[in-house]
């Protein structure tokens, strides 16, 4: 049986622009092209301003909430009192049971700016591994390429999915690969799901803080669309996670964790 | 005649990791794979540490200057008395002439995370327009295909380049998106690059962060091989900028400034 964990009290102000433009092709012909909205989400803290997110908006509420996951301001979802987003003054207003909540002041930024490299905690993660057939790769590639609905609508953004055997619990797409990360952390909070026997996915190349992150949510297994950083092998060898990059149609590299990936669809291309 | 603009002292202290890795393929192969290395540095202006980057390093010093020039924590070169990288703690130390310096408070970070848009900046930037032949789109592709070096060996990055007419006038790799553009920013200042009458390329998304960098930059023309949000096309109307993504091939959609732009191959595909 499910349980059911506990819930903060929370708006529901999903929104995902799509945006219908007029763009013009290389032959001078013109076409309605959809492109992503990018909407600025100002996340508050009890009464402090932490950051300004661009975001999609899918998942506003989750978003803020695995962002504070992520940046270790919040270590139990218990300590979350309200998250309400209210788009018309573009800000998330995240409220904690406890005030003291620790500053803001090492909040890391992404995407290779900004990060804090906590080599501490990553010392206290020890996943345990988990078996891979390589047919379930390419089962979760081809479910996942049906469900990338805004990549495939308008571009411009990034996929997220967690995964459990064959079932997409969640894909997320959002403006940034790390949004999309921190979604999907606020949203195994909320629904209750654990890191181990989950697999990671995402489309955005694994830097160190990428894995850093992932490694955080104790999930044992990243697979990545792009390329991988030597730093984001590293830290994989140093957490026990099976990592796999270059991942696409039938072709794969897998960097670390051999051992565990059964090759039972050798000859698939 | 060139001007030699004014050159602070500057350490030279350029790396470009590149590593040797065994992974596996989809067959259970062996592959020695090159991937990219990624070192942390951290950014101290004067006194004060105010980021840490994650980077290739293949320009370090560009990228500090570039990094402060593009969050308006230094608004002159000659501002700048000294830029010098430490590899051995990992710093870089830009010291200038004056040090009462802004506050390091406004600080964005990135990818869609931490975004301040600074509506008024935007306001008074005013883009001269330039005549583009989708001919001269194609030339520059194909040149910067056989230069994307570190890309094609190890994946895992995003590049930039600063274009005039045919040529490449420097081509920029790293971990990050933001990283590749801040490095443009500070090569321009470093070797008297203003930004009109240049082409700005990049492999990465066009969020609304990028386009409002290279609008800063002076530079009247945006291109992608990646898609582009709502928010970008917008800035890239209000500062009049000709901007096309999804350029690939000989393939392209024109977001913006189609007026400038000259049809004379539309039949090479």
């Amino acid at each position: 049986m499910k349980t059911v964990p506990y819930q903060p009290e929370m708006s529901s102000a999903s929104q995902c622009p799509i945006h219908l433009v007029t763009a013009w092709d290389e032959c001078g012909q013109a076409h309605a092209v959809q492109i992503a909205g990018e909407l600025p989400l100002t996340l508050v803290l009890n009464e402090q301003e932490v950051v300004t997110l661009m975001t999609l908006g899918s998942y506003p509420e989750a978003l803020a909430l695995g962002y504070l996951r992520n940046q270790n301001l919040i270590n139990e979802l218990t300590e979350v009192k309200a998250i309400q987003v209210h788009w018309e003054t573009a800000t998330v207003v995240v409220t904690t049971f406890a005030k003291n909540i620790r500053e803001s002041g090492t909040i890391t930024s992404s995407c290779g700016q900004g990060a804090v490299l906590s080599v501490q905690a990553l010392k206290e993660i020890h996943l345990v591994p988990m078996k891979l057939e390589q047919s379930l790769i390419y089962t979760l590639l081809q479910r996942l390429a049906q469900r990338h609905d805004i990549h495939s609508k308008a571009g411009g953004v990034h996929g997220c999915a967690l995964c459990q055997g064959e079932e997409i619990l969640t894909l997320v797409e959002d403006v940034g690969r790390h949004n999309a990360v921190d979604t999907v952390a606020g949203l195994m909070w909320l629904q209750g799901w654990s890191g181990d026997n989950k697999i990671f996915y995402t489309t955005g190349r694994l830097t160190s803080e990428i894995v850093m992150k992932v490694a955080h949510l104790g999930i044992p297994i990243l697979i990545s669309r792009s390329g991988v950083t030597y730093k984001g092998v590293e830290i994989a060898k140093q957490v026990n996670m099976t990592l796999l990059a270059h991942v696409k149609g039938q072709h794969f590299f897998i960097f670390h964790g051999k051992q565990w990936l059964i090759f039972d669809q050798p000859n698939a291309s």
